[in-house]
């Protein structure tokens, strides 16, 4: 079975999206973004307060060095996004000041752009968050769903979980399932060659006969036999149990 | 507004749920798995092939150390697994030998077992992932989506990926919203008061009156006013205009 990777192009056009770091405080949370980001094929990454990465961000961007190498810095916030069209921040405090929307709701503010909207998603300091002042630079706050209020999430598994969202909602039509079951019949046919292989064993008889039927009926049902699983199946009770 | 907590206590019980790392190498991503637990709302920490944490794991489980505090030990996955009723095993790699599930193809295997089901989601060492033979000793396993082979997603990233989805599965049904927004009667009051305003200080006359009027509807229809939204525009209408 070929596993589901899932090619940057898709319907969301994640080329579009910028993910923008302020005043991160720990290199090593850098480069675990920049990996987040590759998993899910994002590759614009912006930051806000810093000069320069050191070779602890490196060090965890396993993979993902080039985002690291590309990555743009900016001395401000509002410099960072002056280009893009709309700006989602994330927190995880309440606000008074601003609405806060939940992670399905920006996810569908998202969708509801032309596709040719440039967004960035803006993500704060690790200890401090984003300020007030920092939050007027976004479109739109949302929050990202816990179970209490510490923990907060660490932030490259904040961008994780926006990204992983948003990958998803880009691509849930695009995953292949693995090859379905075999025709009925032939599921039967086969369960059929077991049940006359039990019979001439005498493992099935007159009055387990109604019984044993039903219990294997509804094992190979649940099985949803694959070709490959027929296969083994067949070669299993043609040799293995002549073999006895 | 109240942000969307959500209390342990939900439709999938995750008290039922052991998170069990296979030899992991890094301490740090411990630390990491145990608050992306704790962010989620799961509490039961196991780890096969390791005796003790060390000082690094404690770093990064911030306000999530209890979890570790009571994480237990096991020498092999297939004691660490014993007790349990279900265990799914996540990879990235190809598997010859196990048919390999969906993500989501996963969480509905969860879904439809009773509820006192135990279940453990094991997770491979850093480098190596799972061995067949680990594999073994789960029912089910499943990949987590990525858009290229490489790099494989960060331990407690895999970890995280997983528990959200799960946690998100067990709440999407109780994350309120915000304050829906005032009857459309009250938001067409506030928009008259506004526009009586423009019309006072010569701002709308007979020949714009018609495409302002539109424009207005339009800007405070999309805002859908809340009750706070509508106070304070009527006071800056109010006062803001008066004032000039």
């Amino acid at each position: 079975m070929k596993l589901p990777y899932v090619p940057s192009s898709d319907l969301l056009n994640r080329s579009r999206f910028c993910i923008i770091l302020v005043n991160p405080e720990n290199q090593e949370n850098i480069g675990l973004v920049a990996r987040a980001m590759k998993n899910t094929g994002f590759s614009s990454l912006r930051l806000a307060g810093l000069k320069g990465l050191q070779p602890e961000a490196f060090r965890t961007a396993v993979h993902s060095e080039d985002l690291l190498r590309k990555a743009s810095f900016f001395s401000t916030l509002s410099q960072a996004v002056a280009d893009l069209n709309l700006v989602l921040a994330s927190t995880v405090r309440q606000r008074k000041a601003f609405k806060v929307l939940t992670i399905d709701e920006a996810v569908e503010k998202i969708k509801a752009f032309p596709a040719e909207t440039k967004i960035g998603l803006v993500f704060g300091n690790e200890r401090t968050g984003l300020s007030d002042l920092e939050l007027r630079q976004a479109n739109f706050v949302y929050f990202i769903p816990q179970v209490s209020r510490q923990p907060s999430y660490n932030l490259a598994a904040a961008v994780l979980v926006i990204l992983y969202t948003l990958f998803r909602q880009s691509t849930s039509e695009l995953i292949p399932q693995s090859a379905p079951p075999i025709p009925r019949k032939k599921q039967e046919d086969c369960l059929k060659i077991i049940l006359k292989k039990l019979e001439k064993k005498g493992f099935m008889h007159e009055t387990n006969r109604e019984h044993v039927t039903n219990l294997l009926y509804d094992l190979f049902g649940r099985l949803a036999l694959s070709e490959r699983d027929r296969r083994f199946l067949l070669a299993v009770f043609n040799k293995g149990l002549d073999r006895e």
